[in-house]
């Protein structure tokens, strides 16, 4: 029932990302890295050499909690524990494939109800224990690492919690457990007719709850909107109590609830279910690749579209160091078609597009809706220098999206750095923000002396602006390679910072992106959120360290960045 | 530069409902409540009548204010005093109108910038003195009535603060200071070619601040947003600093700062501008009437096509007796048309539209744009058994659709009871919530052995539900008149929440729902408005009273619908 991921990287044990059918990818990736024949390759060490710590207990939580959940929903072996460490960052990826937990849970819980949580979380009050909530793992900012050491530390497993347990046909909603895997959670719906069209990259593994905890953005956001514009209604477990928000479209009865819980990441207490809006099942998805001259074209042509209310289910527009990498993931091409395609080049590079931008864009819905919407967008595409490349390329991308994140597990066994940051920002500063951010990585990597990658793509739009998506890598410096992480991760952070940017769009705060957050929010902003944490767990029990730190001299604590455990 | 409405009723004083222009209302009003020809005229008091309490004063607040603010910022005359005294709920112009004002301000202050509101806050927090934010008074729930009666009371008067600060016309925002009304804010966007599309009923005097306080709809919320979906950013000057959320299109840093500052009430602090949508002044308005054999079917008909995502600009549905009163505002036809009119009427009748619904359908955009959602639209609802009446019903409501308020003097004229209540649910609960609050108010009005109107109009639609707004009137019981409205409002509140209602769609919670608040949010939810409160104005100095208690003995005190002052 519970799909857990490699211990040491990403995704299913069983996938291999098929190198081997992309020829053109590693002579790519060696060339950007500079990556050399006899490199040194660095896999991560033998699952026997990984020393889980000693365990610390509390008697009293572990009767307490024995008193009402079974045997099986209690585990404290090294397996359960090893896979609970970490989410999926560069650090808690380096750091595990070097055999380092130290913060591993003590114990991990499966609770399978909304009371079971909310027994659990009234037993940790009554103890002291610290409390992480875990969906499928899928973090990358820090946000499941246990950080409190001096407390019994106790992660719940949410997953199996993951029934839809009601829906409304009528109303089009409806209301699911947190601990839905996206693909369980999807099935289970279409079996229904209906759709929550949720497709993050972290969809295959990652839970409603943590979409919900964590502000979550779907591929098809521009069309289903994010998470938090998907949420109706909700429960959250809090050590004060449980908050059950109205089930209503909308509200004027005060301050917005709902989004107040979306986006805690854990610290305020455990969403246990949600009633979500759904939309009918699509008949048809149809992807189409559309090349641009360049970024800004590009650019230029979603703002546009989604002015104009013709907005399609998916924008996904790379920059020119982005397609480059995509193209090179193409299986190249032979005879006729190949002999075509380079007829294409050359006319394309005749034409402008020596350097071009791959647009993906979708469309969803009932047959004629989507065929319409495509009749209304490709020739607005068309007036911006859009060039359209068809169905096929759609296809292709559709077929592989979920496959990329794999690529940083092979990279990582040749010595080598790789992470993402993203973030938002409104039209008028998107362009300079996205020249800001790349300058300085490039600048980076030329002042420290070695080649890199950096390359973007707008991922969500909307009227008022877009959120901006880096990758960014290069060979790692043995011996400094946390060190030349958080180099890079607090230069392209500061540079959104300081060009108008949000501090993550759609990732979160976790530890990693916390000494930033007074700046974002303002100090009254982070009074506010201190003060959401003082009411609901007034004993800091929920997810400590995470998103901000309470009031007090802990605050002044060096930003964990430089502090990572290791 | 401000324009106040009639200190006794609502509106611009010049303005004078056409009644003679409509000479079928009367009669309709009349029959609808018994109003029989020698019933009791009701006048409000002569304005000399009107005796304003004594004034408090706080010689340390008027110093500290006195320093940074010029003499024509400041007001304490009787005049200004009474204009701010209230809202326009009908227990509010009940005591007005018969000269009851013991909660009128000691003081009223007209603030120019960001600067002088902080000023103000910091003044009031050291002196004890309690603010309340004033903005078009239109309130209906108490918003802007001072409750405290142990401190000296100041009343913010937003309006010169009412200009629009910058326009961004690449992404699409206006940067606005919170006192601006609706017309100015609109014809200074409009030369800029922009529209921000908020128009409530409040549209004419209203202010965005005020709308944003208490989270507002528009009448083109179906393609615009509520006002929530509309800011992007905003400053909120509070007594523990002024908040300035991100300006970004969406993030993850947490929870959404600017839907806790909307909807706040002014219980946190002064909301002096925001950075909200707009989009390009649309060239078409195009609204257009339909007829539906019955509310269900109209319902049933918004549903599907916003489903279909073929969503208007605007859907307003009446039910049976709403349309009745429509239709007896209308001129009556003579000649050529009239007789067309009446076959019409004729031929409806035979196709079951003895008791119709009407809709009003609005299509706004660039001219092919609302052409095209016209071509859409109509076909659709005419599945749904929808009679196309064509755009000069349409016209016509448009005309006229800031009138409608102007009717209650008069009725209140005439000794009689006049009020709204709104709420919404999710679709599968609409008809069923429709039904049981129509019912429960017709029975009493039965039980209390009188006639009585009530109407309902579906005024804001959604994917997932929509929002039922009710209009009920009755003759006044001589001496009771108070006791008898609260009677009413609490019947159809409580109806509201025994069947999934919220507790109020968009004219918030003021002091007149929360005794409901509780029961809307859970205790839980109760318990972080609370905390809010502690955090952001720790002395409870601001607009204290409404939209909750703090904490603590004074929470057990009987909700103020019973205690209203007189």
């Amino acid at each position: 029932m519970i799909k857990d991921m490699k211990w040491w990287g990403w995704g299913d044990p069983a996938f291999v990302f098929p190198m081997d059918e992309k020829p053109l990818l590693w002579p790519f990736v060696r060339k950007s890295l500079g990556l050399t024949e006899d490199a040194p390759q660095t896999p991560p060490v033998d699952r026997a050499q990984v020393k889980l710590p000693e365990r610390r207990r509390s008697a009293d939580f572990e009767a307490a909690v024995a008193a009402f959940l079974k045997a099986d929903q209690i585990a404290a072996d090294d397996e359960q524990r090893l896979i609970h460490t970490y989410g999926k960052s560069f650090p808690d990826l380096f750091r595990v494939r070097r055999g380092i937990v130290s913060n591993a849970p003590d114990l991990v819980l499966f609770p399978e109800s909304h009371e079971e949580v909310e027994r659990i979380v009234a037993a940790a009050r009554q103890t002291g224990v610290r409390l992480v909530a875990f969906g499928g793992g899928t973090n990358i900012v820090g946000g499941v690492e246990h950080l409190d050491p001096s407390a019994v530390r106790v992660t719940l497993d949410m997953r199996r919690m993951n029934r839809v347990l009601e829906i409304d046909r009528h109303s089009w909603t409806a209301t699911i457990q947190a601990g839905a895997p996206g693909p369980k959670l999807e099935d289970d719906l279409q079996a229904l007719g209906f759709s929550l069209g949720h497709m993050p990259d972290s969809f295959e593994f990652a839970t409603l709850g943590g979409w919900l905890a964590t502000r979550s953005a779907g591929m098809q956001s521009d069309a289903y909107g994010k998470i938090e514009d998907m949420v109706v209604a909700l429960k959250l477990v809090s050590p004060a109590g449980t908050l059950s928000t109205k089930l209503t479209p909308k509200s004027a009865a005060g301050p917005d609830l709902d989004q107040v819980v979306v986006g805690s990441e854990g610290v305020l207490g455990v969403i246990t279910e949600a009633v979500m809006k759904v939309h009918p099942n699509p008949a048809v998805k149809d992807y189409h690749g559309v090349l641009f001259p360049d970024f800004e074209s590009g650019s230029e042509a979603i703002r546009e579209v989604i002015g104009r209310r013709a907005a399609p289910t998916m924008f996904r527009l790379q920059d020119v160091d982005e397609t480059q990498l995509a193209f090179s993931m193409k299986s190249p091409s032979t005879g006729i078609s190949g002999f075509i395609q380079s007829q294409v080049k050359k006319y394309l590079k005749a034409k402008g597009y020596a350097q071009p931008c791959l647009m993906m864009v979708g469309f969803e819905g009932e047959a004629d809706y989507a065929a319409e919407m495509r009749r209304k967008v490709l020739p607005m595409l068309k007036k911006h220098r859009g060039f359209h490349l068809g169905n096929s390329v759609g296809k292709t991308w559709a077929k592989n999206k979920f496959a990329v994140p794999y690529l940083r597990d092979i990279l990582m066994n040749h010595g080598c750095m790789v992470d993402v940051a993203e973030t938002a920002a409104v039209w008028s500063k998107l362009m300079p923000l996205y020249h800001a951010a790349r300058n300085t990585i490039k600048e980076q990597f030329k002042k420290e002396g070695y080649p890199g990658y950096i390359g973007c793509h707008i991922s969500h739009s909307y009227v008022d602006g877009a959120s901006l998506y880096f990758t960014f890598a290069a060979r790692q410096i043995a011996g400094q390679e946390l060190e030349q992480y958080y180099r890079f991760k607090r230069l392209i952070t500061q540079t959104f910072m300081e060009n108008g940017g949000t501090l993550t769009h759609h990732h979160a705060v976790g530890y990693e992106h916390r000494p930033w957050m007074e700046r974002e929010l303002s100090r009254p902003g982070l009074e506010i959120l201190r003060g959401l944490k003082r009411t609901l767990d007034p004993d800091n029990i929920m997810n400590p360290g995470k998103l901000i730190l309470p009031a007090g001299p802990e605050a002044l604590a060096p930003a964990p960045e430089f502090e990572v455990p290791r």
